[in-house]
């Protein structure tokens, strides 16, 4: 037994979904925050939640009510697999935030499972259960948050179901500055005020900049990706359930960043920019101006990150 | 005055607007047809068309009224002009094709004045003269059909206004197959029947498919390119006015089409391929289907045009 490896720990990122004119089809995963997963096996069978931490005890230990249980349960299903496991879900980012938080857990536990059992998937096979976390957490298996997350990198969801997720290399560096400011905003309200129907020629102006945004990246062209950074359908109703979102926006904007918007369902605000320096610059502006409506926050800034989870841990 | 350019003809390329998923933001221009538009000095003052052939005596003369007059007059009173010019246009394709019929005209004028003036302005900023003639044309100053036309290959149309035209070099060969069936339909009784509004979640499908064609053209991924020319939105409910469309669609892709699709606005129906020589059995096997349903039809089979208008004579 000795080569089985008994426990592994994986670092698995946030990620920013819904990136302003790509609702639903557009994310990126941040170097930081992300959650940490353990897997150990265990001689008794099935899978069980032994600790999560982070969380002030508001996530549910009973698998098939955890996000990251459920998806480890289908790819522990998927694989026909009887070795009993436990898991422990370190939380390391805000619940709710709009950072991915259930998908990074999700990510977690199935590349953690999946190395403790010997790799018997590639990670790009994880994607499905994955998915099947998302679902438990949103209702929906949206995989903009989980695609990042389980890639790395900047992607695109072609589509939903089914699922065709392209990688897209950024050809020149990339930066965010995420600030989440101190309230919660539950992501099925913030898709219940969304409108069924959107105008036809706003629908025209965001496949437009889903285009340019595409292009920018690839070509690792600035200004491009920012005048491609524009919402024109989702941010104006979101944005009025986060305090101050214009000013943070605008503080973002006038500190050089490349563009600015809602990161995910909200409440975070993230903005891209072309240095580290500059994300900086970006998270104290921002900051600031949560501080004078008197909104806790708090910042991450860190390059994009283009290797996805990381094996912390294993013996 | 020896110097001086007396004629010069020019040839502009015809293209297709609308492209599956991108309506009124991608289109790209085909080596066959186009128009040749011949602009000469006169001695008498003012912008003249003496000269239409080919399109059975409908368009009019009348420089205020004709799509290509307006983008020439445009670019007159932009430059400050005084010099006497007359226009010949020679239409080389059908009016009302769903080919940028008009928006060839306007380039062909645009392109034939400034060469025979010295080439005051740069071809890229011909633009928002031809824009001016689409503007007359179509009632909007589209730029789908006048981009392509005057830049040549696969554009994207980030924005409208202010006018942010992206060209999208296609890294593998791609070839087009136009067939247009002997009926007209109007651009604006097309515009009339489409909804103000689209279903959110189509939208987010249209402009996942947006962002993945452009990333088939850029990347030369033929497969990818086939997958993301889906429209769900235009195409459903414009394909009604066009007899047969569906099995026209189906015999191109059984033909091993990469996509098909409708053509601008109509009724011609465009489809791509990696070869000319796929691009021909398209051809073959589209146009059996029109035949089928007693319908007279043309079909053209090229290379996307990556070069735009060409100065055909000068003297």
């Amino acid at each position: 037994m000795s080569e089985l490896l008994q426990e592994v720990r994986v670092f698995a990122p946030a990620s920013v979904a819904n990136v302003s004119c790509g609702f639903d089809v557009l994310g990126f995963a941040l170097e930081q925050p992300g959650d940490e997963i353990v897997a150990r096996r265990k001689d008794e069978p099935g899978l069980h939640i032994s600790k999560i931490t982070g969380e002030g005890g508001v996530l549910p230990t009973a698998v098939e009510k955890n996000t990251a249980g459920v998806a480890a349960q289908k790819l522990l299903e998927h694989l026909g697999s009887q070795q009993g496991i436990e898991l422990e879900i370190h939380k390391k980012m805000p619940l709710g935030s709009g950072l991915g938080s259930s998908a990074a857990s999700s990510v977690g536990a199935i590349v953690a499972i999946n190395r403790l059992l010997g790799s018997p998937c590639a990670d790009h096979d994880l994607l499905p259960f994955a998915a099947e976390g998302e679902r438990v957490a949103c209702g929906t298996a949206h995989l903009d948050n989980v695609a990042p997350s389980l890639f790395g990198g900047f992607v695109l969801i072609r589509s939903q179901d089914p699922p065709d997720v392209i990688e897209l290399e950024c050809l020149k560096p990339l930066f965010a500055t995420v600030v989440h400011p101190d309230i919660e905003i539950k992501t099925e309200d913030t898709r219940n005020i969304l409108r069924r129907d959107v105008a036809l020629h706003k629908a025209v102006d965001q496949w437009g900049n889903v285009g340019g945004l595409v292009v920018g990246l690839l070509k690792g062209d600035y200004e491009l990706i920012g005048r491609s950074l524009k919402d024109v359908i989702i941010e104006p109703i979101r944005s009025v359930l986060i305090p101050g979102f214009e000013q943070v926006k605008n503080a973002a904007l006038n500190a050089g960043a490349l563009g600015s918007g809602i990161s995910g369902s909200g409440p975070s605000i993230f903005a891209l920019s072309a240095t580290r320096e500059n994300g900086h610059k970006i998270a104290k502006a921002m900051q600031q101006r949560f501080d004078e409506i008197g909104l806790g926050n708090e910042a991450y800034v860190c390059k994009i990150n283009q290797q996805g989870p990381q094996i912390l841990e294993e013996r």
